[in-house]
């Protein structure tokens, strides 16, 4: 892949996600510059004491200049008005490209709120992140290994190409996919384990109170493990449950009928079919481990 | 806390939890000499090949010895068989405890089982444990700054000291509890979670089949962490489910009326509940990163 380098690149919200991108295009050298948008004045604050942008507003319209490629890296329930400002605000060709959990909700916020033919906008979703938030947390090797999905509004190859070869640039590996298809795999595995983590923490804190701090206590039993998805950022995730609807509704169902069956095997002793099962789910979790998208987790504690 | 030392410590059962024990004892030099016994041929080549133990043997009755302190570390369903073992085999006072997952059976089934005098048993569980099964995966250090609960079955101080300070020098800290009350908090802490994961991990693998190989690839978003609780042992967990299948039915109940009021308001779009509960759960995270039970999580991959 040859080096590309753009003179300037914006960064709309600092985020754990928009603050690591803003870390790979300069250990990338993929802009000369790097500037960044934020309504968090302590977001702002953060970003310029870590120094890691060239300069961070609170809104697009206190910058005087264009820009050669911008990131959305804010929750959904924001893109619409962010679109709108883009279509008023920009004036020379421009590469737009985003981080959104889901693709066609994000799709038809972009045609109803633009057409300024000098936005070349490429949906995209790196499938990388962190239960953390916020600007400190970023780091520009999130990306690295890791897929990101493209999926082009129409078939605009050349700057879906552009798009893809930044991507690509902070390490990650592309994969074309349909919008609609893009929302159903996500709703399987992001959406419902992440809102299934959201109800055993939920239904851990509705305990009795001694109850409850024991659950608390003794949460390296696995518990911790849900709680660590339960950290992430709550506005990105409730606009995430607005945004794809259906297809979660859909897979909550097929997840709440497997449930039911589990539950139905511990009622009737049925031992078998349970150890089936689990010995399947230990397959599956070979399998990620052999295609390295596992992870790695340390039982003890980072001192 | 005085130092203990011990001629001779048994572990019946070499897997994860047994292995770390056999490799504790030693690092804290709590015994002179550690057997071992497990029926697994392939797991008694692996402790050998790793040195893990003085001497491993498929059964009790190879030994012509007694031992000082016995650990039990296997499944829950072989408990009856090891302890009727213990009864007849036992023919000096020996102190004896486990690392089982559920407490009011283990109890009964001692009760059951053994009326030799001159056992000394105080049952149990070191909430410490990691996704991997085999004594290739076990390490000392896995039972630092984890909790060790106690059931002690009548108020034996001097056995439960004694039994208390051998998992206390492995570096836990202990609890006391009642056995009735440990096995309804970890139903919560341990046994819900488990099941779930690998109910969300099923759910998955029962997909179309491109559909369920995109689940596994972009598995980074999320659902790898339900895999990680999913590729534990099987035998161990089907176990858990016999065993605990009154407090692990009540819990699932609650889960599962939480996971409809979830359901609920992602149909009605009602934004504001979801984004309340989700800033509750990631308060919970907080708590446990705080009282450092979180463990760490590396998102990238081990090289």
């Amino acid at each position: 892949m040859s080096k590309i380098t753009y003179d300037s690149a914006l960064v709309i919200g600092m985020g754990l996600i928009g603050s690591s991108i803003a870390r790979a295009i300069k250990e990338k050298q993929i802009s000369k510059k790097i500037f960044a948008i934020d309504r968090d004045s302590e977001v702002i604050n953060i970003s310029k004491n870590l120094n890691l942008v060239d300069a961070i507003e609170s809104d697009l319209n206190k910058y005087n200049q264009q820009f050669d490629i911008i990131f959305i890296c804010t929750p959904l329930s924001s893109y619409r008005d962010i679109f709108k400002q883009l279509n008023s605000y920009v004036n020379k060709t421009t590469l737009v490209t985003d981080v959104g959990s889901t693709k066609v909700s994000v799709i038809e916020d972009f045609k109803e709120s633009i057409n300024n033919k000098k936005i070349l906008f490429v949906p995209a979703h790196p499938i990388a992140g962190l239960e953390k938030s916020g600007p400190e947390f970023g780091f520009a090797k999130l990306f690295e290994n890791r897929y990101c999905i493209l999926t082009p509004i129409e078939t605009q190859s050349e700057i879906t190409r552009s798009i893809s070869d930044i991507w690509e640039s902070f390490g990650m590996n592309i994969e074309i996919m349909e919008p609609k298809r893009h929302d159903r795999v996500l709703a399987m595995t992001s959406h419902i384990p992440q809102l299934i983590a959201y109800s055993v923490v939920g239904t851990a804190t509705e305990l009795e109170s001694q109850m409850k701090n024991e659950v608390i206590k003794y949460s390296a039993a696995g518990f911790r493990d849900f709680t660590r998805l339960a950290g992430s950022d709550p506005v990105m995730w409730r606009d995430v449950y607005e945004k794809n609807k259906e297809a979660v509704l859909e897979m909550l169902g097929r997840f709440s009928e497997d449930l039911l069956t589990y539950q139905k095997a511990i009622r009737n002793n049925d031992l078998k079919y349970l150890e089936e099962k689990f010995i399947k789910s230990k397959e599956i979790r070979k399998i990620i481990e052999e295609i390295g998208q596992a992870g790695t987790f340390d039982p003890t504690e980072k001192n």
